[in-house]
């Protein structure tokens, strides 16, 4: 059976939004699926020396319009929220402490913790508001809360995002498909011809 | 009559060869022309504080890559010359000084300076190979590499480059569609979105 599609993204990111609505279905269209990895870009950044995309003069302005444009074409509600970029660091953890337990909920709060961001200018930042999103999925919000205090869990996060950085991914979405790596939402198309030859 | 479709590229980029293979044709398909618009890109990169793409941790193993295997989506040859990036002085202004006279033969001019860079790994910017090049398509050498050095080309460039990141051209390619900024050798489906709809 081949590999799952390793799916890198970072909740503060709309490019990462933009492909997360897309790719499970892209990859079942073939007969695969994802394995969704949040990552803090902040770590990369520290790496490479690059810098969050609204703080670089000039390109900032082509950024604003194009992800409201990118999110048009998607039919997609689409605000940034006030605070942006933000560290996604509880929502993340959440989602590997709700991945060790059932991969499919984690997908599903990964995705309403995208929809609340980008659909509603919601701040995840908020440790009470990311246990009260789960809680409504009926997870338990007191084991939850105690988990993402917990060492355990930020060593876990830690451990996801500097094996992230240690494989490349110096951007978000970072997308591998059988080894390959795709950065960027508009290269569906080009992960599409990837899984239709097997490579070219 | 619809206004041209304007392309800012710069020779030093090889996401900007891949897209100047493809957009008159594009453009062509909706009766639009191309207004082919060298600059250089380290002008922006002076207002930006971006660098080039090589000179990024983390991101320029991910290029390397990348360009090899997007070259060969279209079914370019491609390598990268020796002197990797440069400036394209020479081949810019060429470019601006034959466009003033026959924007066909600058379009031609530039589109063979591509293939020389990716396809055969030529070095433009040297003088002389630009005037050679030139001369094989009929150019007047002397009257060309004359030019190459006389204020008023040099001030010529300066002023598109200057131009261009007025209107906020932070890298290459940058293709204008009515107002409506593309970056990305990657969004050319996006541009030909916009050609069938007017706009979303």
């Amino acid at each position: 059976m081949a590999q799952p599609i390793e799916f890198y993204f970072d909740f503060s990111s709309p490019y990462s939004y933009f492909a997360s609505v897309r790719l499970d279905d892209l990859a079942g269209h073939y007969g695969r699926v994802v394995r969704w990895r949040p990552i803090l870009l902040g770590a990369a950044f520290k790496v490479s020396g690059m810098q969050p995309l609204l703080d670089i003069p000039l390109k900032n302005e082509y950024v604003r319009r194009d992800i409201a444009r990118f999110a048009r074409l998607l039919d997609l509600r689409f605000r940034l929220p006030e605070k942006f970029p933000f560290a996604a660091v509880a929502a993340s953890r959440a989602f590997y402490w709700l991945d060790a337990q059932d991969s499919a909920l984690a997908k599903r709060f990964a995705k309403a913790i995208f929809r609340q961001i980008y659909g509603a200018g919601a701040d995840v930042s908020d440790v009470d508001f990311v246990c009260d999103l789960a809680s409504g999925m009926g997870v338990a919000r007191d084991e939850l809360k105690a988990a993402l205090g917990s060492a355990e869990l930020k060593e876990k996060l830690r451990a996801e995002v500097d094996a992230a950085v240690a494989k490349g991914v110096f951007g978000a979405p970072y997308i591998v498909v059988d080894g390959e790596p795709f950065w960027g939402a508009d290269r569906l198309a080009q992960i599409e011809e990837w899984l239709v030859t097997g490579g070219w």
